[in-house]
């Protein structure tokens, strides 16, 4: 097949606290991932903290968000 | 201090693929965690593989929700 179609792209969405949100294109299969990074040899790289989701279990987890923020309200009441 | 100043309760709030979405007071620190989980004697148990994020944090990554799902709906047009 084209070297192009296992090519890997990775595009940050966001970054916050040494954490980075980043959606990648891996082999044709999207990917958001929320993982720490550190620092080696001047170059950040991503460390084993984190998790990497689908496109579907992306989906599953945002329609959780409702509820999230809603436990966290409640939490900060409580 | 008192000692329910230091107990944590985890709260489930999702749960898709292996993958759980539970949110924890921990020592009075709001942790939103989205975390994979491995079964062992029959309980479910965390893994390292995930992340957990404070309400401040948690805000930080809500912020670019709308960025992510636009970077995925381009992704799949591309």
């Amino acid at each position: 097949g084209r070297a192009a179609s296992k090519s890997t792209t990775t595009t940050e969405i966001s970054s916050f606290a040494g954490r980075r949100v980043t959606i990648q294109d891996f082999r044709g299969k999207t990917l958001v991932s929320i993982r720490e990074y550190y620092e080696k040899d001047g170059k950040q790289l991503p460390s084993s903290k984190g998790i990497s989701l689908t496109a579907e279990q992306w989906s599953s987890f945002s329609n959780a968000i409702p509820k999230i923020e809603e436990a966290i309200r409640k939490m900060n009441q409580g």
